[in-house]
């Protein structure tokens, strides 16, 4: 079984590097952080990198760990965490220079790069997939790693919204709650704190959201102008897309963002159930879940729009 | 035991009415159609007022149960649901004429109008009170009632964020997601579900906003003119208070909103944590909750802004 070939790569291995992807959201940081003190646990000596680590996250049990760039030339083993495809992996310069790498995700779209894949597309988040390993590994689930898999649980999961939670989420969520995990905290400062960069980016956003094609559809953008005028910091864009898919009647949320080059967005796109959103982004080499999924698209805003119109309209 | 007692006056009755309070929100409506489902269920004959009721939990089982005016002449039981004061109780000239009410709530500012009282202050929402309410009269919490109490739970937890929230609501939100129950459509059609009216407030809200009190205060309004000018509907306010809580560094959100009278506002405010907003509102004859209050002010915007701050200045 796939859980007992990682365990023993695992009990085989002492220096092991945790990485996860680019723009790291809290299941990335989460099931990151939460590997990390796992390991920790049972006596490896892991390294986590992540690189733009928002600040929301920095409440994290182990968050302190985390390092831009590996201590070590070398290390035994390599585990992927949340992460879909080598391109977005932060730190993929050292999947080479290591024999193995565990592949331990949630997306459907995921290429199965590793040694050892676990891929769960039903999981709600790769933190929930971390729940039953360690549970199989007899790892206790203390309060420092509850922390950190209930923050990612919280994230991929919109607060326990999506369609994907399941009655495990729940049960886990009371226990952790029973062991005096403080709930409410986690899920305020996770989803629910916005900082003043982000409010506004939200205020602009909002301002600008049209709602196209009798209202299925709702678009709005932010430009690299906006987010030095606001002070953003990484992570100050997260919720702009959400909020255009919480309008009764929208099918589809749009929204782009520019990045550092001057003709270049990057695209995320939500849907309410029927539009597969993944299929649509793979069409510009992106990809992510049927419900909620990323592209980068070259142009300025209304060819951007209008590229990304143009396959909507097809599907809605 | 005061159980005993509700369900004895349960089984006396034939004719009961069931009252929840005016301007009523997920949390009256899911414990009162709930209450209405459990009653139908052990052969009862209950009537349902509710008025102003918002397009929202139209979804809910037995919603169209629900009338404006009771049926009757006369009732032998009164069951209030989630309401503090006799004040806010939509149908209280029905009391006068009943012998008996049964008062059931969560508010921590229940003035004991019942012959029977069940006040659980620490309750996240009433709906909750009645799951275990339920159990012990041995009324089966069924798909349609299981909906009714989710939706008031998530209503007044704000999707399980509050620190209300208790092992309890997580571990019967598993139950019922084991019984069939679709948890996530109910909590997206109850807090994720956008009116275009409710955007189009927000949208003018959140252009308003002001950060005050070196961004410890959030204020902003919402006029008569707006409510006109986007056809909102009952309810198109909600979400517009807890936006201004969000904000990073926010201790108090306050959100006012003009009544039919020219200078009359209604005021909500909320709290993170350490300030009581239910003892600034009690200055202005409201109440509520220590995080979440409401009263009515007179004045114009900017009067009421500043009676307002005046009072908060003085707790943050």
């Amino acid at each position: 079984m796939t859980l007992d070939n990682i365990l023993e790569e695992i009990k085989n291995a002492e220096n092991i590097l945790i990485l996860t992807h680019e723009s790291p959201d809290g299941d990335a940081i989460g099931s990151s952080l939460a590997m990390n003190l796992a390991l920790k646990q049972i006596g490896k000596n892991p390294d986590v990198i992540i690189r733009d680590f928002p600040r929301t996250f920095m409440f994290l049990p182990g968050s302190k760990d985390v390092k831009e760039e590996a201590s070590k030339d070398n290390y035994d083993l390599i585990i992927a965490l949340d992460c879909a495809d080598l391109k977005r992996l932060v730190g993929k310069e050292y999947v080479e220079k290591t024999n193995k790498v565990i592949n331990i995700d949630h997306h459907g779209s995921n290429v199965m790069y590793g040694d050892i894949n676990f891929i769960n597309p039903v999981a709600p988040a790769c933190c929930e997939i971390l729940v039953g390993m360690l549970e199989y590994f007899d790892i206790s689930i203390n309060i420092e790693i509850g922390t950190c898999i209930l923050a990612g649980i919280i994230t991929d999961t919109g607060g326990f919204k999506y369609s994907s939670v399941t009655a495990e989420t729940f049960e886990f969520t009371a226990e952790l709650l029973r062991k005096g995990v403080n709930v409410s905290d986690i899920y305020t400062k996770v989803l629910e704190t916005r900082t003043k960069g982000n409010f506004e980016l939200l205020r602009r956003s909002m301002d600008r959201l049209e709602l196209l094609e009798d209202g299925k559809v709702a678009f709005t953008y932010i430009t690299k102008k906006d987010e030095e005028e606001v002070n953003a910091e990484p992570g100050d864009h997260e919720g702009i897309v959400e909020n255009g898919r919480s309008i009764e009647g929208v099918k589809v949320s749009i929204f782009i963002r520019q990045k550092d080059e001057e003709n270049s967005y990057k695209v995320s796109m939500r849907s309410n159930g029927s539009v597969n959103v993944s299929d649509i982004c793979y069409i510009f080499g992106g990809g992510g879940h049927p419900n909620a999924a990323g592209a980068l698209v070259q142009g300025n805003v209304n060819e951007v729009k209008e590229k990304l119109l143009k396959e909507v309209r097809k599907v809605i």
